[in-house]
Parts: structure tokens; sequence; C-alpha cells
């Protein structure tokens, strides 16, 4: 046997050969850099208020949670934030987990104690993948948005399937047919998982996200995740969804039960900036101005873009290596985007990732979308 | 097919039947309960210091990091405290994760890209045992701190082997024979991945942990992974090893790069919460000498008590329902602490988890072990 650390720099050599090494960028506090690439979309990590809110409550709760939920990590902090996220989302219950990737884990993997198929979208997210590894049951990959797919692969089983998708999806920043969805699976006795991560607090009434968007929130076959680490300007995620499955999570949920809870202060800061997503509408119009000023200007400059479903829009790069120059002489001008390449991207081209974050100035909005422009290969 | 509602409370019913009902207990700000429940050993998670530190930070870095660690997640936070804790536990480099759930899974999954065999202790934390699960490795369950049987799943292997234990294991608190183990391992090429979450800070020079503790401090073929919500009383995750396995798990570990990155203001509570454990001898003392008042104290009551490793007692109790009750009188008495029954229990016992805390003044501290007394079953 050679040494590991040889056979390690070995398959490092091949990943730097293939322009997939990846580089850790430390920001530092009070970044002044214009940021097109974080999923602060609402503008609230630095919230006045939610801020606020984090600091009041540090002293009393302390640091971290120093517990997992069931043993000495629940604080009202906690309880308090999953009623007004459930009431939010229109779920009957809710359940904050450290992170949404922990949500998800112990979603898809509480459901299968009911459900011995999971259809998953092939544009999801690496949380629901893993969901599905981990659980153990038989999975099949829909071709993506594709509810005719997921009829037919549903149409095969004849036991309970649970069909797994995103609202927005986290690159490309495209819809689901979550009603159509819901139509094939809410008629096959199927149950739907949807991350709602990208489009909670962007969409719906009162940015109560995809789902309630689509006109299914409440539905007792449709399971709701999230993090509140996007457009809550938090860390954290949530399951939501009818009383009995989250009881089911909180009483065999191994991502739940032998996990460190959320910090309180963190769920502290999380629920004040509920409060002030739910009442953002001016916010999300700012967005969604912003999304069709970048579509029309980037378009106009020949570049292939979509119209954004909520905060995200993908710009397509020639190859890997043109996309990292890209992005990183946006950065050096100022202006941070997102770079995305296999194999974080489904389909295996590489592109630049843009985030609408209505805490920039629209003169700092305005600047970057030129600066993104001029720095093209 | 009956409904998926109606089978969730069928499964809920015999947990309830067998005692395994889990319920929620949020705790207020300022709780005024004594806690030999939670994993805050050494009393940080509400030490001024960490506390100012982490409010500091607040206004300028935002509540959440607002991405992951590859895209706008990386702080000079981050960056600071990973090269401490790399110093703290005598590793060339050190990784980050939002929590020690998510960095396990990093860490067994990326150690598979060398290893196609996993010998995993019997005991082992949830988060480990999914790792396992979720690297698609075969896995062999070697008995409970048996380098005996480790050596012998060994040399039965003709390929590289990942060996993966806990230092100080998180419901009995004994300790892994960890030199014992590292001879077996080094012996046949095989790679040692030791979860130090309830040792660090409590053992080893300086609280270096358990791996220190061994001398096993910075060899090329033992990887260590910690939570830093124990001793270091703040959230998330830790990997050190060697450079190139951390450059491995920065391109390639998914719960690293698919992950929204701890909040910057956690990460400067927890850098000042290292600088204060590593020159907290004193604490540590304070814990031995708990730890042995505890054990002569319950022993001469005629509880089956063992002498802790570090910060954790086990209690046995005669059944789930016993277990329940008692840490609930305690409870009712103002003093929390643990109770751990089936599927939490690795020996399918339930008993009363007792952790010193030095942040508990001695009057409390002698108060709560009376309480346990007086309220035994
Ligand atoms: C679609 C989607 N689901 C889940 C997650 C994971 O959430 P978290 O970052 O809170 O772990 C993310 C992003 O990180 C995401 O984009
Ligand atoms: C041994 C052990 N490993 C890992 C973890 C997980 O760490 P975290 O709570 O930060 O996810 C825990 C406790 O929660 C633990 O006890």
């Amino acid at each position: 046997m050679s040494g590991w650390l040889e056979s390690l720099e070995g398959l490092a050599a091949s990943r730097s050969k293939a322009g997939l090494t990846r580089r850790l960028r430390p920001r530092p506090a009070g970044d002044p850099v214009v940021d097109l690439a974080g999923n602060d979309y609402l503008g609230l990590a630095t919230h006045p208020a939610v801020i606020e809110a984090s600091i009041k409550s540090l002293p009393t709760y302390g640091l971290g949670a120093t517990g997992s939920r069931l043993v000495r990590g629940s604080a009202v902090a906690h309880a308090e934030l999953e009623s007004d996220l459930a009431g939010w989302i229109g779920a009957e219950s809710a359940l904050v987990f450290s992170s949404g990737y922990l949500a998800n884990l112990a979603a898809v993997r509480g459901l299968t104690a009911v459900c011995d198929l999971i259809v998953s979208d092939a544009y999801n997210h690496a949380s629901l993948i893993d969901g599905c590894k981990i659980s153990g049951t038989r999975t099949v990959i829909a071709p993506h948005n594709s509810p005719a797919d997921v009829a037919r692969l549903l149409d095969a089983h004849p036991g309970r399937a649970l069909v797994v998708t995103e609202s927005v999806f986290s690159v490309d920043g495209d819809l689901a047919p979550l009603a159509e969805l819901h139509e094939v699976t809410s008629a096959r006795g199927a149950l739907l998982v949807v991350d709602d991560a990208h489009a909670l607090g962007l969409l719906g009434p009162s940015g109560a996200g995809g789902v309630a968007a689509a006109g299914l929130a409440g539905r007792s076959d449709v399971i709701v995740t999230a993090t509140l680490s996007k457009s809550l300007g938090g860390a954290g995620g949530v399951v939501a969804g009818p009383a009995p499955f989250i009881r089911h999570l909180i009483d065999t949920g191994r991502t739940f039960i032998y996990d460190t809870a959320l910090p309180p202060a963190v769920a502290a800061g999380v629920h004040e900036a509920l409060r002030t997503a739910r009442a953002a509408d001016d916010r999300r119009a700012l967005l969604a101005a912003r999304g069709a000023l970048t579509v029309s200007l980037l378009g106009a400059a020949g570049f292939a873009v979509s119209p954004p479903a909520a905060g995200v829009l993908s710009v397509l790069a020639p190859g890997p290596e043109a996309a990292v120059a890209w992005a990183s002489d946006c950065y050096d001008r100022g202006v941070a985007v997102g770079c995305f390449r296999p194999p974080s991207t489904p389909d295996g081209s590489s592109r630049l990732r843009l985030t609408l974050n209505a805490g920039v100035t629209d003169a700092d909005f305005a600047r970057a979308l030129d600066v993104i422009v001029e720095c093209a290969p």
C-alpha cells in the first residue's frame, strides 16, 4: 500500500488539472464588497433589529445551546420560533434543526418510515441526495422538473412513494412545477417533500414560500423543509408539516436527537428576521425589479440568463477556468459573485451564480452589473 | 394503502408503550436550574469574555454567514479559529464545519476515498455511524474498546482500512484505549479517526484533548474530529489532521461545500472560549475533584457509577420509565440531569447521564447530588 497522503495528493492533482480546485477566501468583518454571491436575499443578516435581538439574548442564554434539543438544548427561543415558522409556512407544526442540511437528512429519512420508494429530482441539493442515500431506501432519479416522468415512476410502484424536490432550485434559480407535482402525488397516495430554502421569504403571500405560492400550504401530504440561513439571514433549518410527522422526528430523527441545538441567540435573531420578512413586501418588490433589470441588462450584453423565479440567476460561462477567472476579476473590482463548477452544477456546465440582495444600494447594484459585463471572458 | 399519518400514529403508540416517547422542555433565558445535563463542561457558554467576543462581532459580521464557506461564508473569524484549533489539537491543519455532526459525516466519508473498509466501535455516536453509512463503504462493527478485535478485523482485510472511535464515549463517559488502538492501526497501515467531542478542553496538556493525552497529537495517520458545542460552549464542528486531507475536504466534502458556514459571531465566541479553555487548568482540576466526589457519594448511596474519564458519568436506572421519572423528579427540584434510553444507549440499558460543569457553584453542586440521591426510584 502506498501512503494515503500520496494518494490524496494524486487526487488533488487530478482536480487541479480539471480546474476544480477550490479556495477559501475569508472576508473581514464589515467587508465593503458588493455581495451578489451570498443568500442574504432580504438583507436581514445585518438588519439592526435582528442583530439587537441576538445581542440581547446572548448574555442570558449563553453562546451555545449546551446540549441537544432533548437534553438541555431546547430554549423558549426555539419554541417561539417554531410556532411562528409553522404559522408563516402554513403548516400544523414545525421543528428547528441546527442546519438546513441536517433538517433535510431528517425529513427524507423520517418519511421512509412510511414510504418504500423515493423519486428525487435530478437537480436536487446535496443534502436531499444524502437524505435519500442515508435512508437506505430505493431511490429513482426523475428528470428535472418533469411531473409526467414522476407520474410514470409512481405508476410503476405499488407501495407508497416519496417525491423530493426543491421549490426554487439553488443553482439555476428555476421554479419546480409544484402544483402539477402535487396533482401527480396526491392522486397516487404519494407524499411530496419540498425544500423551500430559496423561496421562503421571497415567494408566496407575505413571503410564506414556494409551497404557499403554489396553493399547497397546510396540505397533509406535503412536507416543507427550509434553511434559516438565506432570506432569514441566520443559521439553522426547519421541517414543517403535520404534527404526527414532527412528533416522529422528535422521537426518532437521528440528526435531531444527536445534534447540539441551534444557539438560542441565533434562534432569537432569526425570529426577529422572520417578523421583518413577513412584512417585507417592499423588499420583495425591489428584488423583482432588480431581477428584471439584470435579465435585460445582461441579456442585452449577450449573456445566457433566464428570468429568476425568486432571487437566484445563473449566467453561463465557457468553462470552469473561465468561470473562476470571471468571478475572480469581479471580486478584485469589489463585486462578489458565485462561481459554480462541477460537481456543484447539476448539468456539468460552469457558470456565475448571481443572487439578488435587498441590502445592496441601487447605486452599488448598478455598478455591480457593469463590473460583471466588463469582466466577462 | 392506509393513511401515512395513521401509520405514524401507530408507530408513536408502540414507542409510547415501550416508554420511549420524548418530550421537549424549552428552558427560559437565564434558567435557574442547576445544570448537570448539558455539555458546557468548563462553564464557558456564559463566560463574559466569550459573550462579549460574540456580541462585538455581530454588528459587523451580521447574524449568519450568508453562504457556504466557499461562496460568501468564510470569514476571518473562521480562519483565525481554525489556525488556533490546529495549534491546540496539535494537527497540521483544521477545518470548521457548522456542526460536529456534519464534520463527522465529512471526515468518515472523506477518508473512504483512500480506505475500503471501516471498522467502527460498537458504541460510536450516531454521527459517526451515519458517516459510515453515507460513505457506502463496507463497515464492520468492532466490540466496544477492544484493540484485539480491531487487530483481528484488520488482519483479515488486505486493503487500507479506517478505524473509527470516540476518545471519551458520549453516554458512559469511558475512555477508548487510544494508544493501543493506534499501535494496532499504524502497524497495519490503517488510519484512525478519533471523535474528541467529549475530551477536547478536558484531557491532555492545556486541554488539547484525548488524542493529545494519548501522545498521538500530530501523527500523520490520525484524524481528529470534535464539536465546538461542548467544552467550548458554542456551536460548530472541526476536522483536524494532515493538510492534504483538509484540502481534500475543502474540494470534495459535501457537508462542507453545500452547507451554510457557522455564523462568524459564533466562531468569534468559540475562539475566545478556546483561549480561555487552554488556560483553564483550574477548571479542569475542579471537574476532576467533582468527578471523584460524585463517584464516592453516589457509590456510597448504592448506585452503579463508574469513575469518569473526563466530564461524563452514567448511573444505571431500573428501566426506561424509572429513568424518566427519576430525571423528571430531579428537574422538579431544580436539578437538570440527562436521561438516556434506547435507542440512545448503546447497550440497551436506561440510565441517568450526569455531566460535570465548572460553571456550577460548589453549593449548587453539593445540593444537586443530594437531590439525585433523594429522587432515586
Ligand atoms: C436547496 C438547499 N437546501 C438545503 C441547504 C442547506 O441548508 P444549510 O446551509 O442551512 O445547511 C441549502 C444551502 O445551503 C440549499 O441551497
Ligand atoms: C461524540 C459526539 N460526536 C459528535 C457530536 C455532534 O456534534 P454537534 O452537536 O456539534 O453536531 C456529539 C454531540 O452532539 C457527540 O457527543
